[in-house]
């Protein structure tokens, strides 16, 4: 088997207008969808996060893959890491760097390749289940009123439960709890996640009070502040939310801030920000900055990689969960398939996807049911992807004009002069 | 697939009278052959060290796989930890666990059938060649005369070139050099590992000296001790070979002993000793105790748990190596496997092959040509056991009597009163 072609579309989602440290959502989220062709007309597709800079690494790459083996992922690998440039993480809340979501994107599609061809689930691929379904968080935006995409900030009126619920404006505690209220009720997720670093902290705690208060101290709650809070901020906050709290996710920027948060709260913290790449493993370790690591194998470079880091969790005592973005079908059954197979997965996965459901690009989207997924049994990531939905999706790209996430620049189309800040509170 | 037969055949094979710091190898090595058959007829094998320990868990572990899909690595694996009782490695050159040799057994298995089943080799299932051929060490012993087997220390007068030289006495340098130059004759090895810790330390640096004087500098050179010299008696001897050995395996006891040496030596210090499992790793990053592992994947519980080592050894600066035990044609297959699949495997891999050499059960032994293997390219794991050759060194087995590995009592029959010393110079 050969790769004889590889197909890379550009698409734009509707994204609400999500409120996060770096801004606003605009009202399309960008994704590039990769299908590799086999020379015995099989494909494997894989999805990342898009831009023009990741569109242009993986063109690169795609020209220099053709013919080789999918199977070679080593040696797919060695070629991809001589074409990679120096990239750094960034401060923004998503990783800027090409290289890994170029990896990841091949490596998925491979791996999808793969268990069509031999008839197994990517979850086989990577080891066999560990479980039979993965639970996902229910993941809360402040946010303004509209559900994003063509109707930008309006509403589309016949939508009903979540569909209506997730075009509301949540910009205070009730708002957010209101929120949880309807994506719970729809999906059945058993743990909550705020994105916060949008408001004033206190503000933000007091949503994580007001939804212990509606949901009970059962059902577990997260903050994540996306590291723009000063250490003695989020010292001040993690006592309050003590007991509150199943962990706190970035409070702060970067190993040596977050391992003195750590030595100063008794919640966990978690990062998907200052422990990103195997390079930093190694600070981690020295600075026990974290006790906590949300796995992304957009960010990480693939199946592999996150295998490989969830040993490294397992070895150094760090729990794991699972970072997301703004995502569709194809990303959420690698995520999926990957979680499945990761024994030491100790916490409720991130997903997006009920901000973009109703939206895919797959002729049979995963089923959330009581608040977790199963991997697909059907071959490879057992999706089947509607060509054209997808080519929709592509016309939505071209249409809408976005050519990277930007969410300074969204937000300042509403609060003029806007600027996003490293370190706010 | 299912699992449908698990064949555990236990087997002796003939092994020279080789001297270690634990005493000598018996007439006979042990070890365990697992044939696991599927409801559809295949089978895939398996081979680690033999002994009555790791026999009975084996077969309670088998009983318990019946029935089960051998991709579902990580449940068979949850399987294999609960019965596994708490073991530990022991003061021996060898690991005395039995719960990783049982991991290691099943999982080869599995992943050979895995491949016969799609046709692909073992290599592809762990992400494909990193590299064509798999070069392999000299593996030099200090010994008595003979061959081992059911001549027991007497020589077989028909054998010619490397099958004459092995049969003879190496006690000293000269025997050492003569060894290594009819071993490298006929194998075409590109490096030179010597098993110390037999003579007064002083004597075993010399004959590295030797070897280098007879090579020239350019052939790496290896010694290893085996953990029983003091620290200064291992900083003397580093400072004497500083220059002429590539790496130093092993001359003291621990992980504080060894960062110790580290510490005062310019020779980089390997392990397959003070790290051996993932416990031991963060020992490792706290104490600095080694800058090379030497993985073995009868040792550290199968495939995907090497590749899992060899990535903790890309993320902190460890070089790779790979540990080697009397072995037949099996375990040298899986070796190869794994070590091609292996990105950072970063100096040639140690194996006592040469010493079974003629005894094995594969119906075309790999060649090993210019000091170095290719992966088999065929389905699995590329061999054809010879079932007959199989019988037969069970029948050894049988005879032998043996029941585990003791180098003490073998050289007890030889030097009466001889004790094994976890620290002897």
């Amino acid at each position: 088997m050969r790769i004889s072609d590889i197909h890379i579309t550009p698409v734009a989602v509707p994204d609400p207008p999500l409120l996060n440290a770096a801004g606003l959502h605009a009202p399309y989220a960008l994704r590039l969808i990769v299908e590799i062709v086999s020379d015995d007309g099989l494909s494997g597709w894989g999805e990342i996060p898009g831009s023009d800079a990741t569109l242009s690494a993986l063109e690169q790459a795609a020209d220099r893959l053709i013919g080789m083996d999918p199977w070679g992922l080593n040696a797919i690998d060695a070629v991809l890491a001589s074409l990679a440039k120096p990239d750094e993480r960034g401060a923004t809340p998503w990783d800027q760097r090409t290289g890994v979501h170029v990896r990841s994107a091949i490596e998925v599609a491979c791996y999808d390749l793969i268990g069509v061809s031999v008839g197994r689930p990517v979850v086989d691929l990577l080891g066999g289940a560990a479980r039979e379904r993965v639970p996902f968080a229910a993941y809360l935006f402040y946010k303004y009123e509209g559900a994003g995409g063509e109707f930008g900030f309006e509403r589309d009126e016949s939508a009903t439960g979540w569909f209506a619920a997730r075009a509301e404006a949540a910009l205070d505690r009730e708002g957010i709890v209101a929120q949880a209220q309807a994506m719970i009720a729809h999906y059945g997720f058993k743990s909550i996640k705020l994105k916060g670093g949008v408001f004033e902290p206190q503000q933000e705690v007091n949503a994580i009070l007001a939804l212990r208060d509606a949901f009970g101290p059962d059902l577990p709650l997260r903050l994540d502040p996306n590291a723009i809070w000063r250490v003695e901020t989020a010292i001040a906050a993690g006592r309050q939310l003590d007991g509150a709290l199943e962990y706190f996710e970035d409070p702060v920027r970067g190993q040596e801030n977050m391992a003195a948060v750590a030595r100063a709260v008794d919640i966990p913290l978690a990062t998907n920000m200052c422990t990103t790449s195997f390079a930093d493993l190694p600070g981690s370790v020295a600075r026990q900055s974290e006790a906590i690591i949300l796995s992304d194998h957009h960010f990480w470079g693939g199946f592999r990689a996150s295998l490989d880091l969830a040993r490294f969790c397992s070895i150094f005592g760090r729990g794991m969960s699972m970072h997301s973005n703004s995502h569709l079908g194809i990303s959420l059954a690698a995520m999926t398939h990957l979680a499945a197979a990761v024994p030491n997965l100790t916490y409720d996965c991130d997903s997006h996807y009920p901000w973009q459901d109703g939206c895919d690009l797959l002729a049979e989207p995963l089923p959330i049911e009581d608040g977790a997924i199963a991997a697909p049994r059907g071959a490879g990531l057992g999706i089947e992807v509607d060509r054209e939905r997808l080519a929709q999706l592509h016309q939505q790209y071209l249409a809408c004009g976005l050519a990277e996430r930007n969410d300074e620049i969204e937000m300042q189309k509403v609060q003029p002069g806007w600027s996003f800040q490293a370190t706010r509170w």
